[in-house]
């Protein structure tokens, strides 16, 4: 496993790391979570993504009472968990990035968690509600009492990132150093072209999430959807509809022409396709079953296969389609 | 119930909202506090207004010992507290708005309600005896120790304001977010004129308070005090004299006549009239009953009643006494 | 008891307070400390002075164990303390303002004083091998801690003031509010010229001591050094010499013509002169003995008869040997 | 022992102090650690250096039981440790400066050291892979926690050093103040040549470490690698080469003669010389046997026999090889 920088920070995480979403308290129990944990440290992860809404709060008791059986260094690893979307309806607990929600959403994840802090925490989604100052002051609050190491965001758009940066800057308050995005083969402008100019100017790193554009990447949507797979799990119905699209699907079709041709799977390829771009410092992948961990895994040993022509040969499939 | 921001902040408070002014320590006891906060939360309120000098202290712990009782969790209920008249005459804890002073009374407030912070904080009136830059920098280190989430002021001019706002904002300390001064149909240049600039500026929010003119706008007045009113408890003396002013009960009853022909009562309209304003985060309405509680809540109902044409004849009844 | 504001800072003191130096610990024990307090707070005193260094600890302890038994509330009186001299001749104990230094000389003092915090603490003299700015930062944290309240200096020049001033303000640091300089009408230069501006420019409030100038302007030394005066405790022995100047005595002498004429001893006369300076805050006067601050007290009726054809004829006896 | 102002910093350090490298937990156990230490303090040091990295940690515990012990008056004495390192070789362990690493390198370094505080706490090399301002960050905190008094840098270009100042200076944060060089008569080209503008523009002060160069200005290495010297230490086979280098050791034959005249050991003389460096606020030696620590000390008395003659002479030995 090698390891990157998150952005121009200091930190060194992963390039291949594990996240709960999904999985966590809705197919994953205590322990299997634990085993899967255990195997991703096996193959030199070293970052764990969470978020409170993750399974309601589930996902974070389930990481955080998996990670005290393991009993790591705490230095040993890092961890994440992201605010916005609140635990129930009510006002200032969901999606919301107000101080008031900020405040006490930090102390309950770090409970759950069973932690004294996360190393990293996300602002989940932006607040239009909100004015980006207040949520700069509140972060900078939680990192300041040693609740949180590094903050960030996700799926904000690039000039919510710089206004933040500028606030900090501006009023001497710790600054964001990450963006958490969708980023995959069929999703692909915002890292691309939107952020483009952030790398350089405040050295924004990416930890990327939906390496397999939720599935449909694996190819296993080609004929339909599968028993027991994600578009099946309650409450992901949309899922369904994207995963089954038939353009979409003829796509990932040539695409594993490509990896077979490589032998490798079409998942393998898809993230080690996001190992080529060098401004992502891990590719976030599923954690549901030790296996699945196992063969994600490998996709590290493929990226030394995809040479400028293999990669031609992929913009060629994928170019118009990337949203 | 509808929810506004406080201001251009990202708290959400309902538009209704119950302060303890008067009724509690005096009128109300615990029981009828908890049932009064209890039937407000019922109808969407989640603010409850507060001040260390209210019943000199016994306020808070009334509001204190109900909240705990009442058991909701933290996160769904905005409480907030303010300083200035302090709780005897003796220097540094009467009228004031030292650092000494401030330093002292949050953690008494705290301690009576039985809470780990307030929400809001206000200063309750200026102290032209105390530099703003020391207030500034005492109500930044009350938020900095988690002691409270935002500040704000009561009853200070548009200059003080600024003022306060821009020593934050050079000095990169906690900004005031909101005012609360008073607002109705019978006093409102300050609210309508002379904070007019920072809406827009500083994005002030406004928690305004006697939205019935001390009970004027009730019409219970017009024929002389009744028995039980508030302008009889002792110490209010000089309510009675301006409530029982013959020109302003005209007006009141000129605008009896508007509220009888929506359908409501006096009380209603005047706070649906305060609703109106965009300005406006929140009403501050009574609680010393709970059945006054469920009558004010009404007041949400008509103002959507109020028209174009219904707000102008409003103006021609008020708009030459308005203070 | 008149109340006058700490310089420009919203503090309230009691133009006259009551210091420690000397007499605790050497002249007064724990006992008599707890009654002077007692006397002293009767006739509206507030604050209480102390330092580190006098009776190397002592005074600090005597006065914090008189007033845990006299138990009044935190907030109704103001207490200093100040640190340079330190308490032995160690390196970084001795004579230095550094971070170290100051890092646990708070928390000793506290200790001894039985408090949470001090209301002032002052730098007791410059310390020309510390730069100003490390002593700006410790003083800051420890009021940004909430060890103390306010911080200021103790025979500062203005240039030192206003530099510790200045870099407070760019470093966004607390500010220091007050001096305590010596002043009395044998010494009136530093606080009449030399700070003249710094009234205007930066607020600075005064705590003077020394008002009868070690005594010589009780007029007891005019023959001689009494049994049992301060000149004849060990350790003062400098004091003696000064006290029984010829040429100061003849001044000390005409100006005793005054105060008989007012119906008034000349140390009231004394410390009633310097309350008619605007620029001064506090007057520190001893506590040695009850009676004695009884006494002093009554300089307070006596502002009144200082017309100015009285402050004139003082003027015309001191104007030419004020230091 | 006379002491010296650690660079433009208020704190005083004796010019000459003890280092644990190499010695504790390799050569000298926990009793020796405490006699040496004894005896250093009796002469008048009051500066004993230290680093989490050293013995993997055990010199931070031994130095720390020997202080327990001794139970010495916490404000006596200055206690460095220095991080980047780290105490293992996985990803934010090892050779960083990153927040993660260091803020919990700090909590462990005082567990080790038994204290509530370290006076000094160094960057042990430049990270070239974490941003200075992130470091700078890190740092500042530690200090504003109360977990250390002063922080600096070891082994940093003036660039780097620079670079930390000016980043702190902007946004306001605590500031380097010292550097650990190596110095000595055959390494001077960093201290001398480029951090000379340093002194002047931020004031830096230095410890420098390696004052016999590993042992080579001893002379004992002229005739090869003696018996239980240093260079036999498991894991210093680099040193060997170094210290039997014979060119170099014709210059120490040379330097030795000067030192004869003198009348003092080759090691002694190499110390006084650094200490006529006025940039040099201690020259960190070593600490393994009690003995050596008296023959150190008596450097002092050396450095005034080292006349403008004397020191020319040495120039002239040394002038052309200094590194």
């Amino acid at each position: 496993m090698n390891y990157r920088r998150l952005g121009r920070s200091g930190l060194q995480i992963s390039e291949l790391s594990v996240g709960s979403w999904v999985t966590y308290g809705n197919q994953v129990d205590h322990r299997l979570a634990r085993e899967s944990l255990a195997a991703a440290r096996d193959h030199g992860v070293n970052f764990f993504d969470n978020a409170e809404v993750y399974a309601k709060g589930q996902s974070e008791a389930i990481m955080g009472r998996a990670l005290k059986e393991l009993a790591w260094p705490r230095v040993d690893y890092v961890v994440s968990t992201k605010f916005f979307f609140g635990l129930n309806q009510a006002p200032n607990q969901h999606q919301t990035l107000n101080r008031k929600y900020l405040h006490n959403a930090i102390d309950g994840s770090l409970a759950r968690l069973q932690l004294d802090y996360v190393d990293l925490v996300f602002c989940h989604r932006p607040d239009p509600h909100t004015p980006i100052e207040e949520t700069v002051w509140a972060m900078s609050d939680i990192i300041a009492r040693g609740k949180a190491l590094y903050w960030g965001t996700s799926e904000w758009s690039a000039d919510e990132i710089r206004a933040a940066h500028e606030i900090a800057e501006r009023h001497h308050l710790r600054k964001p150093v990450m963006e958490q995005p969708e980023y995959n083969l069929l999703h692909r402008k915002r890292v691309e072209r939107e952020y483009a100019r952030l790398y350089e100017d405040i050295g924004l790193g990416l930890t990327t999430w939906s390496p397999l554009a939720s599935g449909l990447l694996t190819g296993k949507y080609r004929n339909g959807v599968p028993e027991g797979s994600r578009a099946q799990v309650q409450g992901y119905e949309w899922l369904r509809e994207r995963l089954t699209d038939a353009g979409r699907n003829g796509i990932v079709g040539r695409l594993a022409e490509v990896s077979d041709d490589l032998g490798c799977t079409l998942a393998q390829l898809s993230i080690a396709w996001i190992l080529k771009n060098p401004h992502v410092s891990t590719v976030l992948t599923g954690a549901s079953r030790t296996e699945q961990i196992r063969e994600n895994m490998k996709a590290v040993e493929i990226v030394g296969k995809l040479t400028p022509e293999v990669m031609e040969r992929i913009e060629a499939i994928v170019g118009k389609v990337a949203a």
